[in-house]
């Protein structure tokens, strides 16, 4: 099995086990403890924080455990909202944010709290400019993330920072995705990250804050990890996560080098050898090991399936599969094909040789996938044009009931369909699937048809309305 | 060393350390994914929370795994107080919750809702009929605790319940203590325990939400664990955690009635054998491996680390000791006597010898503490009565000075000098120690003095009075 899902989960660092399995014996007991046991737990716990704050260049008292990733990153922007509520209750997240972070802020929000999401470009990067017009005077805090977890861009996190700065707003980074492998550009104020994601156990995040951040924890009061995070300590843990972030930091440049070459042999082959995709996030300005492509008439639960099948665990952010019925919001905030997505993010270690093999089962599990729905040729089956003439935009020459399908289907039928109207023609799309808003612009741009745009569909549903090249 | 502070964390179980490292290497990927290694964590979660509802007969869909046992009791009280906001904004919690709880509790009140703590007895029970006499029209929930932490007494639970579900009230039970060692009595709506407590590792705690039970969620949105605890689910934790609860669940009924008779020889025999103690908690109707007393004259903190030196780990909820300097909530709302406070708490398996060993080193360390203060011979160093005439209350016949010296000073001083006045006559301590509204009252009882009131100090703290008999 070759395991392609490190955004998801980095498996266990070898160093970190270890860790583990010292620490459950050391480091069990309560380190509020002043007995024996107690006291050696509290110095396991001691040297891991002094090991993750030398790692992040912060100072060990900024730093507390809390108990998951998205623990770190929901206080991190609940408790920078509510160190600021005088301020206002304005808060400011890219639309590209992990979902720990966006439902974080719709809390805010149900708490009668405001939330501007700002916007991002087809690269998934955000707009410093819309940014810069997003922040306002009573707003408490800013949300991004250091790199992109679906599409792996890098976020402009330092001139964010800075925009932050000159109105004296804190900005808050999740830092999941990155630590561990790239350093975190300076000027932020307070920086959450999981364990798991760079080979340290489940259960323990990172939250920073820096000295002179105003923050308020949005749970009850607790004495322990600077009065951030309740409940016992889990210190076995915690050092393990240590000893592993402590491991990959170490050497980290030409590991990321040797994994981004890959990741750009995959971006480069995949187009070549797959007709139909959409490789995207920013080609260079990117996590070291994280690509996303996206195939056109390819339903991703299948695509996944059948990868699982041919030994590649990857994940995907369409909407059809099992988990959800609607697509990644990266990939909508993008505006970028969502259909036939896969991520493949690629663990430290991951041989070459597993890379080749990916890229030369993928075309055929493809071809294979869009031979079921007759899309196995290069593109759509695309028809000669037939004479009749070009109906207005007001009527389209041909109407696709999709209602009730979901993704790919709406595509394929177009793609199918196409070819029925004369060029400069009209089509619609009728379709109640969320994903078929992103699709069918998208699949536009990769074919060379013009999109003209939506409207109410009279039945039901959306009209997708597309004008023969 | 002996470990005696099994309440605070009981040593992780061999079987949960070998399951442990199984999942580890099983069940570290996202449970949530569809490929090889996430429907693996996904089987391992299944069936993990199969076994703990099993232990604790339930449904499986009504058992979530938080990532502490202090998440589950918060959530188990915030959200069901959130659950049946539009009942009303109050809630009922024992005195004597964990603190976990009542810190819950105070976030509740700072965010506009009422809380009443219902009384404890000496014994710390809760009183029913102080309880139904709580209960309102706007109460949303209640929360009592199955066992109390620190002294072992056992809560009316069977009762409290009847009388919640006369008035259609949720019963939260914080059954941190007493999972994996007795059977929680039914009728509880919502509970929450600590997978620590029994043995598994920390990082687990489980929130059981009966059906039919309103709750809602106080966290962002999250679809793992029924929507209930947000971040990437800690498998190879929760298989330990479940693996511990089913071993320590099998054959608890022996161990439960062998640690019973070792905390009973400890009750009997330390006030044989050490001068000036009170054994606190109900000696009956208590968990089986937990007892808790306080010794006259004595430093908490100095107590605990003399224990140390001889080998034992124990906890104390004395407010002399580095971490506070309050006493223990627990001990205050029983009203019992709060100095050289010790709570003996014996992990399962624990040595017949250990704790004889115990009973063995404890009078002299106790006798070598008095000691050093003067108080080391039976009692307190009571003078004959000279021959003056009693005060009136209202000046007393020698007040003592103690203002800014902690526990047990102002005791020490005032056995010391209640030989210094006449029988009959009064005795004021002034203190600004907050130990001393508990310890005067309580050295008056085992002392046969009479404790007359408390009044303010006329510089500064309070004045404490007491007749000498």
């Amino acid at each position: 099995m070759a395991y392609f899902d490190a955004a998801s989960s980095e498996p266990l660092h070898p160093a970190a086990r270890s860790a583990f399995l010292s620490a459950l014996e050391e480091g069990w007991a309560d380190p509020a403890r002043q007995y024996h046991d107690g006291r050696r737990a509290r110095l396991l716990l001691d040297a891991a924080r002094e090991t993750v704050a030398s790692v992040l260049g912060v100072r060990p008292d900024e730093v507390s455990f809390t108990t998951s990733g998205t623990q770190a990153a929901q206080l991190a922007l609940l408790g920078t909202l509510a160190g600021r509520r005088r301020v206002g209750a304005h808060g400011v997240v890219s639309a590209v944010e992990h979902s720990a972070v966006l439902h974080a802020a719709e809390l805010h929000e149900s708490r009668g709290g405001e939330i501007t999401r700002t916007v991002v470009g087809r690269d998934g990067r955000v707009d410093l400019a819309a940014l810069a017009a997003d922040l306002r005077d009573d707003t408490a805090a800013v949300a991004l993330q250091s790199a992109n977890h679906e599409v792996g861009t890098l976020q402009p996190v330092a001139e964010a920072a800075e925009l932050c700065a000159a109105r004296g707003i804190p900005l808050v980074v999740d830092a999941a995705q990155s630590v561990g492998r790239i350093a975190v550009p300076d000027g932020w104020s307070v920086l959450a990250a999981s364990a798991h994601k760079w080979g340290g156990p489940a259960g323990v995040g990172v939250l920073v804050v820096r000295k002179g951040t105003r923050y308020t924890s949005p749970l009850p009061y607790d004495e322990r990890e600077a009065r951030r995070v309740p409940g016992f300590v889990n210190v076995p843990a915690v050092v393990a996560a240590a000893v592993a972030l402590g491991a990959v930091a170490t050497g980290s440049d030409e590991e990321n080098l040797r994994l981004s070459a890959l990741v750009d042999r995959i971006r480069v082959r995949v187009p070549e050898i797959v007709p139909d995709v959409e490789v995207v996030g920013d080609p260079v300005a990117r996590l070291p090991h994280l690509v996303t492509f996206s195939c056109l008439y390819v339903d991703g639960e299948a695509l996944l399936t059948a990868l699982d099948r041919a030994g590649f665990a990857v994940s995907s952010g369409s909407s059809c599969t099992s988990s959800t019925l609607t697509p990644s919001h990266v990939l909508e905030a993008m505006g970028v094909l969502t259909q036939g997505n896969v991520r493949v993010s690629l663990p430290r270690g991951t041989p070459e040789a597993e890379v080749d093999r990916f890229l030369a089962v993928l075309p055929k599990i493809v071809a294979d996938l869009r031979a079921v729905t007759g899309t196995a040729s290069a593109g759509a089956p695309v028809a000669e044009a037939p004479e009749a003439p070009a109906a207005d935009e007001g009527s389209p020459a041909l109407v696709l009931d999709t209602l009730g399908r979901r993704c790919p289907i709406p595509i394929i039928e177009l793609a199918r369909h196409i070819g029925d109207i004369a060029s400069g023609a009209v089509i619609a799309v009728l379709s109640d699937d969320e994903a078929a808003r992103l699709d069918v612009p998208a699949w536009c741009d990769m074919t060379g048809h013009e999109y003209v745009g939506e409207r109410p569909g009279e039945t039901g549903g959306v009209a997708y309305l597309v004008r023969r090249a």
